[in-house]
């Protein structure tokens, strides 16, 4: 088992550079919308499919860790985003089990705990999110700030409710992590050989 | 204008031996129970009273920020807390004025918050802070676990009460801070070197 290091970051904060970069630095494999890839190939879904399950809240039931058994829903997509969670969580284990890498999102902090990966949560003020967000716009497209915030929101509400369903905490709460680190004013190339030596020390 | 670092901690996460490392390490002030010292002098109040007051939860009312006029309350405990933290925000002001300088608790981050200090928050997991406490113990005191988490909680809570008083935001939100690091898996003086790496970028 080689060094396993989760990243939970907030829509526009900057956390997937930061994993990329973390993941260069240190030599590591990279996962995050490869694993979306294999989930599309396991269940025979497409990727855009996974992708909006994944990205969305999920059905609105309790969270999965209580225990509720979901045999008696008979709701279709349940039972989809219920198979998209199996697969994501067997090809997280054994993506995890093969070499030392980084994985944004998916929940990789719970479904690796057995293994105590270095839990990483990345985070920012909402005008520098914004901001972020609006530095990536292609020449042509036109956004508002206020639908950039709306839109930054809403992915965030989704990810927050998935997290909850399927780990039964609440996402972002820096109980869950090891670090977590606010980018508001911080260039991710620089801070990014400081974190490597947090976990590598 | 030095360099300031705030160091906001839940009790028995190591938060205090984090700043005081990270002090040394850079050639900066430390300050924690010398501010306690220098608000009695100003106060006139003992040191072990000037403790208590900032350690206990305030009296219970809307916090400070919202505005509310104390001038009618006639509370004389409520007017001591007051000068205390006036004292306090004029000494925490004048140290930071000096030098580069780490200061530990007090609000220190919202006092100085115009002068964009790099704002670190400690935590651990309740069994790791509860094992640190334990091995401060003197010999001679006989202490139980539960007795030692009711205390943690108590003064957590007395923290928290405090913060939300004086600043209106929420004590441990990691919103509030630049980095916040869980020490329960580490060793602080081995993860020091990198979180002065972070904010000297």
């Amino acid at each position: 088992m080689g060094r396993i290091i989760t990243v939970g970051r907030q829509f526009g904060s900057g956390g997937r550079e930061l994993g990329r970069r973390l993941a260069e630095l240190i030599g590591a494999e990279y996962y995050d919308k490869e694993i979306i890839t294999e989930i599309a190939k396991h269940t025979s879904l497409s990727e855009e499919y996974v992708k909006n399950l994944i990205e969305c809240k999920p059905h609105n039931l309790y969270p999965i860790t209580i225990g509720k058994s979901i045999a008696y829903v008979g709701d279709y997509q349940l039972m989809q985003q219920q198979s998209v969670y199996s697969a994501q969580n067997a090809i997280i284990k054994d993506l995890a089990s093969k070499s030392d890498c980084v994985i944004v999102g998916r929940c990789a902090d719970y479904i690796l705990r057995d293994q105590n990966p270095f839990r990483i949560f990345v985070y920012a003020e909402m005008d520098s999110r914004i901001k972020r967000c609006m530095s990536r716009i292609e020449s042509g497209e036109k956004f508002s700030e206020k639908e950039i915030k709306r839109h930054i929101k809403e992915i965030d509400k989704g990810r927050a409710k998935y997290y909850e369903y399927y780990t039964g905490k609440e996402w972002g709460d820096m109980e869950n992590y090891d670090l977590c680190i606010n980018t508001t004013n911080s260039v991710i190339k620089d801070i990014v050989p400081a974190i490597a030596r947090i976990f590598n020390k």
